[in-house]
């Protein structure tokens, strides 16, 4: 989708061209997101096959999830995904995949233990010879938000001027059927991407940003399995095992409900808007507690919420650039738009964005 | 080990204190290393006990790779060491953990596959509930090198002011000592950190920063499992097969010997500097082949290299700040120093920091 005009190509240091800003409008980065992109996978499934598979009366499944029926990567793969994502953000954003000067690979699970997954994306988009610098920015289901701001801060310094951020997931291979169920059913697949850069002049960008980890509830939404803590060639059993998301939801519940909202206080501070001044929240589709919190607890007007759960599911990394793709497709973001984007991801960590589109 | 004065405490902008610098003497970040610490793992085990395990002559192994023993990760996981070297940076820089605004893990493969690692490093440093902020950085041995860029950026925006670093692996777990045992033993285990902070209105800091992705080398070296690329669940046996390092040995050396020598001269022209402006070069331990290419192609004087292959292997990211330790520990640091941290990755990348002491 486009967004306003095409960036222009020439390369440019956002510093030589500072608009007036008053102290009081000080934004953090003068960016824009100059195109947005998005993979669905060609399989979709539904909560009542879900329910048929698990000898369930057929309603059940999307009554307790709210999810109607999830994208399932049975044929792709994460860098396909990821480059059909990053093709459409460059599309979008008018484009050519060389024009980038740095590509951000922003993903909970990469396709490979090494090398890192950026560099894969590069090679599917025939940048192989290109030397743009790629790397991977990983804070689960944060992580786009996390690689946005790092981009963000390069193109307020100045040290790049159009950059790719892809995140990619395929929660299906390790979802808790046998053991959990309604856990198993939360989560999607796919890709989204956008292009970063600087905003031409014009005024708006990233207000405020903002990131607080709770460690505190590391284990209460996890993999365990997949990195070092078991060895795959000595205790093969241990890691087969152990490689399936868990969750306590009760106790990630009660922490996300303990420091979601003095965390929200201190990012709109930071931004100095109140929650009124927001015009759109775009939030990890975490599940539909975590959706209707916002409404509920927070107090944000449902209509001012992008919720795309019941066609998408939990996406992890990729819920969020995929809800604000479907929000730059809808026609909901404009000009002058003021934008939250929130989420929490395992770790724990909370983590915002205050956008004013430029 | 402690390196000048402790940082003070106070929380301050950098930009609040913009020493006089002259355009052309502009650094990238006024930033500073405040301390750094590494863990060693217990276990080390010699060539020659790789030679008598794999039938050869006593000394062959040692003789191919340059290497006399690495230590091994028996007993320790990848969290307990990065948390040992994390302690051990922290004390060098006269900081408690708490003082700190920011974490990153910069390794290539962490402990669990969800959450991300930084928050774990966060619990194992009693910092469970104090809400800083944590994520990774992943460009695989380039990983510490990549977060420190990130890190100094964010300290010059005055985002934050003392953000450990801290890179820890165990290669051991998935090393082809079947399939080609002279590569298996080229690595180590191990954990290396950094407190990096302002420069409290001292000279010097990142002078320059460089990193470039070449992705036609992506499959030179790789782990092809451990991701998404194979389904552990439903093909155990492709998982456990791939789950290995392995490396087209000569495709990386052609590639290396063609994009180095470029990349150095232009990270080089970034800075200002001529090589025979360089005090010491901190490089990734690759192989023995990587480090004396340095003296070699490039013509660095061996007295200027820090090389601490022949105890350590290939440590992977914790390669480089674990001889960026030994080199201040050593006492070949100090103020005013022009130092060259340089390295290359799987991806395949090639990235680098001119760092002047302050």
């Amino acid at each position: 989708m486009t967004l306003d005009d095409p960036m222009r190509m020439e390369a440019r240091g956002v510093t030589e061209a500072a608009p007036d800003i008053s102290p009081a409008r000080r934004l953090q980065a003068r960016i824009r997101i100059a195109g947005t992109g998005v993979y669905m996978p060609a399989t979709r499934r539904s909560s009542a096959d879900i329910d048929r598979m698990l000898g369930r009366t057929v309603g059940r499944t999307e009554k307790r999830t709210g999810i109607a029926e999830r994208p399932v990567a049975d044929a792709e793969s994460s860098s396909f995904m990821a480059a059909e994502a990053a093709r459409g953000a460059l599309a979008a954003a008018g484009l050519p995949a060389g024009g980038l000067d740095m590509i951000l690979s922003a993903s909970s699970i990469p396709e490979q233990l090494i090398p890192a997954m950026a560099p894969l994306v590069q090679a599917r988009l025939g940048l192989g010879k290109s030397g743009i610098p790629c790397f991977d920015v990983n804070a689960s289901c944060l992580s786009f938000v996390t690689a946005f701001d790092l981009a963000a801060q390069m193109i307020e310094a100045g040290r790049c001027s159009r950059i790719l951020i892809v995140s990619s997931e395929i929660a299906s291979r390790g979802l808790p059927w046998r053991q959990d169920p309604d856990t198993a059913a939360m989560f999607g697949d796919g890709a989204a991407a956008a292009v970063i850069g600087p905003t031409e002049g014009r005024q708006g960008g990233l207000v405020a940003s903002l990131m607080e980890s709770w460690s505190e509830g590391y284990h209460d939404c996890e993999v365990p399995a997949g990195g070092t803590r078991y060895d795959l060639h000595r205790d093969t059993r241990s890691f087969i095992d152990s490689a399936f998301f868990r969750m306590d939801g009760k106790a990630a519940y009660r922490l996300a409900a303990r420091v979601v909202a003095p965390f929200l206080d201190r990012l709109l501070a930071k931004a100095g808007w109140r929650l009124a001044d927001v015009d759109l929240v775009v939030p990890h589709q975490a599940s539909r507690g975590a959706i209707d919190h916002l409404s509920g607890r927070l107090g944000i007007p449902r209509g001012k919420i992008v919720d795309i759960l019941a066609a998408h599911g939990n996406q992890i990394a990729a819920s969020i650039p995929t809800a604000l793709h479907h929000a730059f497709a809808g026609g909901r973001i404009g000009r002058g738009s003021r934008v939250l984007v929130l989420g929490t991801s395992a770790g724990f960590s909370v983590g915002g964005l205050c956008l004013e589109m430029p």
